[in-house]
């Protein structure tokens, strides 16, 4: 337990200034690290904690590196190598082998002897999981379904029959993957079923966050690519592809069919419209509704920040009026234009 | 396993065209279906596909028929009978009568022989479970819950206290039913909890979705009618009732004692405020906020859609100024009128 | 089972006017209570019903006694004295202590032998449970939680490692608290995932509602201050803290590092931005997206209210064009004062 700040100066190619024996054992914030924690300064806006700080040491750039009063591991992209700090501090847990007493598994299942199933856990029919694998207490897994390597389920996931996650995975919590796209026929003021044939398939090294759902497609799969990144309550519909590398953040939602590129970053609450083509490297803002297709990187808004309530129904009053307003100011121009006329001709 | 062109026309009553001995064993997309495949052409969007089909055969309509370059089976309306297609080669699994031994059954729980009842399923008091009924692995059942005959509660499924659902509905994993209304009365600057004594009442053929919330009424009970299509992560409030065959997309939400019509199609992220009345046939185009009772049929919309926010900044700027800005409008036209005047008496 | 409104007046401070050994067994609502049961008039807008009542008595103001048909318990504030009231006819279940045989308990947990484990229930190593606390069945606590005393969790609550609940908070079903915050460091076009090391602390008289998920923290703790009441699907990210009495309706989200105030009311579906300071009793109407910190309490809106779709469309055309007609106006405010110069210089 402990790592000096030489050996982490050494592993993630920092410049050292500072004693080289001091041991680190944790991570902590600039303004709560005590004397045995690491720390970061990255976002501009802590800066003037630096000068308060009792960390052990402070990863930083180059630049502040004057202002720090403690050992500093210096590097130009500070925030990423705390990342990689606090990875190698604190690892995840490792894998216990071995299947709970209390897992169901249904016949034909091959689990690897270095996975771990927990307790309560079912199983279905000729699921395939692989090594390092962890699936969290409660988890259900349906028939055929197959879990990479190294991948991780938290309690209580459920993946559906045929799905596909790859390797180094995490599905947090409550998380859902495979279930029933929403489809259906409208017959006579009813609606007809249609039975949500296609499968997902889930690429190396993506998160899925608590309580998310991913539907399986109606008739292809649903495509979630390497890398990404899905917050907890979030909705991806049947027949989606999100391109590799892309996240989204809690609570929005990608409609059926739409495709969304590669490393795109959408905020909170973001609700993308069905049957879209969003390009590479787009970004949406917090609450953004997406009606049209995207085709140039960039980033896009949506949203009417929140203001005093009295203020605002003014202004939302002269919105709805907004089309007659228009039409009033292209009145006023052209009577300002006849009077001008007129002016000139007298 | 399968079934020939001739019969699927006979059945679901439409014109062939091509071999009726012909074997169809899947369905599969326009663009991806192959030789013992299926498809269908609906959504004009997708007629330039038709031509390079290579599917078995495709469903469409008689104005397309002559650009089919393989078997057709021509009706009205070919996404609805699809539908009935896709649903007779892929019927919902056979359920296993019996009741898994890892299950918990409270006494006075009525299962009916032909249920299912998946591993690590806890059922209270009283619960009733109709014929051809699937209980998923892990879900729990309150006491005095009723399940009507065919229904199916997909694994995790929670259904509280006295909680009545109907036959042939799907309830989806994660999906919750009966759990408290959001009810607290002002005191003090703390909130005393109102108990929530009603329940749910859930009709036939109704489908609930992964991870959607159904909360239990406050004194009288929350209504579902029959036919209603429910996606995932929706949120039904204390109190509400949804009349028939009204669909919610993903990530809506119905506030508390808001009554909706029959037919309703409320899309994805649409927020409907508490206490209003929605008439029947009301349709919302995604990501609206509803604020008002709407007494009149129609489509209804409340969303800016999102583009360059460059661009967008500058409209917001001006949002924000709009009362102002047509103050200034009206003052503009009374100086034109002015003007005009003097023009007159010039 | 019953009460008498006697007994009633005299417990919750009310005048009774009617008889006093009057059998209450149950509440109902104003237009749908029968002769045993007690109802309310708080809302203004059910007055109309007090006249045709048939309940057993009615909570209501002086000013509304001489409408009342029935017996009445007249008090200033009868929402409150109704909840106070029902609270005592329909207290929560009583715990049915001891642990179920289905239950997996690690090595260290101390339960207190007046809580109640339900069936399938998985708790971790050195987890804490209080007096008369009860863990709905399938829930899963990670190593070191505690659980405060009469929590009650419904089913299948997911409560992290070292996640610490308060005394008397109910965690509805499917909430899960304590799963990884949304971290992720750019890596050359990928991300870096960092470690969540904080945890989750909730206060006294917390409720969080079904499938509500609140994430720990990156390095320091998510806070929930006593007595804060969550809806369902609510998401509380990384680091936020929400100050005593808040409460948040269903659907709406705070974004990491925000820390909101004390009393704050929060409506559906609204988003909160990350790393916001909201300060003390302020209010969110439905839907808003909130982007800017607040520190004058108050109300706050951000919502354009969905109307038909073919005016609305027109109304966006417009806004879109928003900052043209702004710029359109000030040129034809230009062109007027000039010709109104001219005309005072004719």
């Amino acid at each position: 337990m402990g790592v000096t700040l030489g050996e982490l100066a050494a592993k993630f190619g920092c410049e050292l200034h500072g004693a080289a024996d001091q041991v680190i054992t944790r991570v902590g914030t600039l303004s709560g690290a005590g004397p045995d924690a690491i720390t970061f300064l990255a976002n501009p806006a802590y800066r003037m904690q630096l000068a308060g700080t009792r960390a052990a040491a402070v990863i930083l750039e180059e630049r502040n590196r004057s202002d720090c009063p403690v050992a500093s591991l210096v590097h130009p992209r500070p925030y990423l190598i705390y990342a990689r700090i606090a990875s190698s501090l604190y690892p995840p847990p490792v894998p216990r082998p071995g299947v709970h007493v209390t897992a169901v598994l249904a016949s034909g299942a091959r689990v690897a002897p270095t996975a771990e199933i927990g307790a309560h856990v079912v199983i279905g029919e000729g699921v395939t999981i692989g090594a390092g694998a962890v699936i969290g207490a409660g988890s259900v897994l349906g028939d055929g379904v197959s879990i990479g390597a190294s991948t991780r389920l938290g309690p209580r996931v459920v993946v559906f029959e045929r799905v596909r996650i790859g390797a180094r995975c995490i599905l947090h919590s409550g998380s859902i993957v495979g279930a029933d796209g929403f489809g259906f026929a409208p017959d006579a003021g009813t609606w007809q079923k249609i039975p949500q044939v296609g499968s997902v398939v889930v690429g190396d090294d993506v998160e899925i966050g608590a309580n998310t759902t991913i539907d399986r497609g109606a008739i292809e799969d649903t495509i979630i690519e390497e890398g990404v990144k899905l917050d907890n309550l979030v909705q991806i519909a049947h027949n989606v592809r999100l391109g590799a590398h892309t996240v989204i953040a809690a609570m929005a939602g990608v409609a059926g069919s739409t495709k969304v590129g590669e490393r795109c970053m959408i905020a909170g609450g973001v609700i993308i419209m069905n049957s879209l083509n969003i390009c590479d490297d787009v970004m949406f803002t917090f609450g953004s509704v997406v009606t049209k297709s995207v085709d140039e990187p960039g980033k896009y808004s949506g949203q009417l920040p929140a203001e005093l309530s009295s203020r605002w129904q003014k202004n939302v009053a002269r919105f709805r009026q907004l089309d007659s307003l228009a039409d009033r100011v292209s009145a006023a121009e052209r009577a300002v234009a006849q009077l001008q006329d007129q002016k000139k001709n007298d």
